[in-house]
């Protein structure tokens, strides 16, 4: 649950109109949980965030401009809580100025009736399949972004971009879509071009993503990502599946994820299975690889879950594709190994 | 319009007396705008905040002393949304601890009937005429402090400094005035002191102010930073004029604006001529630059306006002057060189 | 007095029942002062923060989630307002991610009958004793943590710890403690675990607290905090006594304090006298030193103080234990010398 920040340009307009007031919304969530991981014959034990979601604190408003038009704000930092971090790498080697607090999401935009004109540092178009249609939403120890590669490209645009501007499409029955272009200025791997549609309704979400890094500011080659999934729910039970691909080079990397979730009053299951493959060109190594993943949630309240998730990540590649514990540098890992974590820890939102 | 996030000891004060409570107000600005800009014969696109206002974050409150006496804090962060950063250079090489988030102000006061002493790092009393008296605010492509050189002295005064005791006078009719000493601590460019006197009253708005960054630290000798402008009124035009002179060792340089802004209804013209002359002493170049501003302003609301902004500035001497971006790097530009740049984007402020 | 961010769904709950609630509170506390310190023969002018309490900005807050449990999340930067820099050193050579914000405390919590049980970056139990039985709180000229060393032994636990687990007794009469574990992960001098064990109950206030590092990530053996000391209120005056050893290979340190605060309507009188004793094993220097601390605060509310603190500090040994000005580097300071320093400011808490 958010907290709307009540905001008055003077006490007494405080028992006056809501439609004269505006809002500050404060939010966030704190996610801290005791980690094992086993990569191959090395164990760590760690206090660790966002495992079951990412760690962040925000402000965020709108503004009515009235017929129908809306501005807004949103600035969004991860954290990492565990030693009090905030913010984080913005994809460039060296930040211009200051520090990169807002990493997550940093952008102000102009709502109306004809969709939502986006601009500032946001999430990828071509990003938001993986996590949507992932029982774990990539957080945590069975994360499928543990098996996803950008292919040694240099794209700094998986999950966000810098100099982004986007365009949301109005809600039309249920179809929904953005598009999304960045300015490279000169940065590798930031020059970004996508876009996702999709349909929700009922039972029914499926949408399909496609993302383009132009061979840009010393890119190589273009790098290209692309992403179709759904989720179909029965009941209680969620069922969920996507398959993606990636380019670059004569380089390629294939992803495929069957997973659901099971909702049992305030438990939820999850489970899933994913499967990489794809090869490294003229390289030797490939990117065969498994995960499976389990995992159980309790909600205490609507803000604040016990949880538990735990992974396994089979390399079957010359080289390891990932492992199971993605925040910082965790334990050393080859090719051939196996990556193991659990993950049990309690996660709180504001 | 800022936000005045309730601040109340328990609920039950909420009925209460309003005399009773203290407050926050968490305020900012996100702006950000395509920018198109021309160096000699190198050109870049970008999005870029600060076009038409600084970004910024910030958090501020009041207390009630009694007695006419009031104690306030004000802690205020620049941002750059387009890559999600916060704060920015303090104007030291190194930070002594953390980062330097608020770096637009930091500040703790008393205020009462003998006017205001305020501590900590602020804006300095020489800089407020060089953006009171430019029609675009020290802003975007036709910012005015593109033509003004702190002529390879070191001082980082000329917008704000770290470790200030300032004494802002109490209201006295129209007169108004501020005073501000600031410790070196060893950090060459940094030991200043400085004033500024105005006089405001119905269509006339004046000031003149000083400041000198002291040859201390490693500072080859002492900076000075004077500048006289003013205003006038007239109808839904005001005039805008300012003279400046900086100077350090042998040199010098001496800038002169001369603009104006015409309100129409929720459109806001803006129009700047600003010229720069002055010599480097013994070193063959030059102060010799013009720039030329004009600007469009649309206000959707008092919060939230559309913009564009211009600026062609030529520079005469043989090295350059400035430019018209001046966030972070942007194209190269020599010595007799111009540079055109225009911002179009939208400022939304909380 | 601290405040307390009304949280609503929608402005409709507004006038609904407080219970459905939840809240975050912004708080902080801006503290600046001049200081004057005089190390031997060097001496310097400063403006500088933390001198009677800890600079900070932090966002807290409970969540009911009934049955008697609640969760509560706590973030809390600290600050150098006389440069604007937020945040600091967590301990860690380079921070893994995005920048140390929330220095000071950064935890998510667990509370009901069984007391608390906190994750995240915390205060070490062994550190409280210094901080709650100092007339000082460990800020400023007469802080007694500058009769603290922790030998050289790379520990990073004096005062907080990264990735910490810890418990917390409930409320039993006057008992209170606290047990914490922190992982090391692979970080020198960051494993740890402590205790700390107390009873308040009228005018007396008595704890012991011991902390151990241990041999971990490179730290050459285990090292050892121990702390007992009390507090005795005889009306107005307040006495207050402790003693402290740490230990590290064959280095120990012995530090003692004695001293009092005497309330007199606003104002406030603190004295105190610390002396530290002890070897360095083979190294010839030794921890003989002593300090003398005055200090005045004069209340204008309950957020805003004036203060006055002074230090006198006499470094016996052949090395220097300790300067009266332990922000950032202060002037050189050597064995034998004496350091005196002087604060006049003002601090002002929301």
């Amino acid at each position: 649950m958010k907290k709307s920040l009540l905001a008055l340009a003077a006490l007494t307009a405080f028992a006056g109109a809501a439609s004269a007031q505006s809002s500050v919304t404060l939010f966030g969530i704190v996610d801290l949980s005791a980690v094992s991981v086993k990569n191959g014959a090395n164990s760590q034990k760690l206090l660790a965030s966002n495992q079951l979601n990412s760690n962040r604190l925000g402000f965020r408003g709108v503004e009515d401009l009235g017929g129908g038009m809306r501005a807004g704000f949103w600035l969004e930092a991860g954290m990492d809580n565990d030693v009090g971090n905030v913010g984080g790498s913005n994809g460039l080697a060296a930040p211009a100025a200051g520090s990169t607090i807002f990493n997550r999401r940093s952008t102000v935009s102009l709502m109306g009736g004809f969709g939502e004109v986006r601009l500032g540092r946001d999430y990828t178009p071509s990003f938001w399949n993986y996590t949507v249609f992932d029982p774990f939403g990539t957080n945590g120890p069975a994360s499928m972004l543990s098996l996803v590669s950008t292919l040694g490209s240099g794209a700094i645009t998986l999950v966000r971009d810098n100099n982004t501007i986007g365009y949301f499409l109005p809600a039309m029955g249920g179809v929904y879509g953005q598009f999304q272009v960045a300015a490279g200025e000169g940065v590798a791997g930031q020059k970004y071009f996508g876009g996702r549609v999709g349909y929700a309704g009922g039972p029914v979400n499926v949408a399909v993503a496609y993302g383009k890094t132009a061979k840009d500011g010393g890119l190589a080659d273009d790098y290209t990502d692309m992403n179709v999934g759904g989720s179909f729910a029965m009941g209680a039970f969620t069922l969920m599946a996507q398959y993606s691909k990636r380019d670059f080079l004569t380089r390629d990397q294939k992803t495929v994820l069957l997973g659901g979730t099971l909702a049992l009053g305030a438990s939820t299951l999850k489970a899933s299975y994913v499967k990489s493959s794809g090869a490294q060109g003229t390289a030797a190594r490939d990117f065969d690889a498994k995960l499976i993943g389990l995992g159980y949630q309790y909600d205490l309240s609507k803000r604040t879950a016990l949880y538990a998730s735990f992974g396994s990540l089979n390399n079957d590649g010359t080289t390891a594709t990932g492992s199971t514990f993605t925040i910082g540098t965790g334990p050393a890992l080859a090719g051939g190994e196996t990556s193991r974590g659990i993950a049990i820890g309690v996660r709180h939102s504001f």
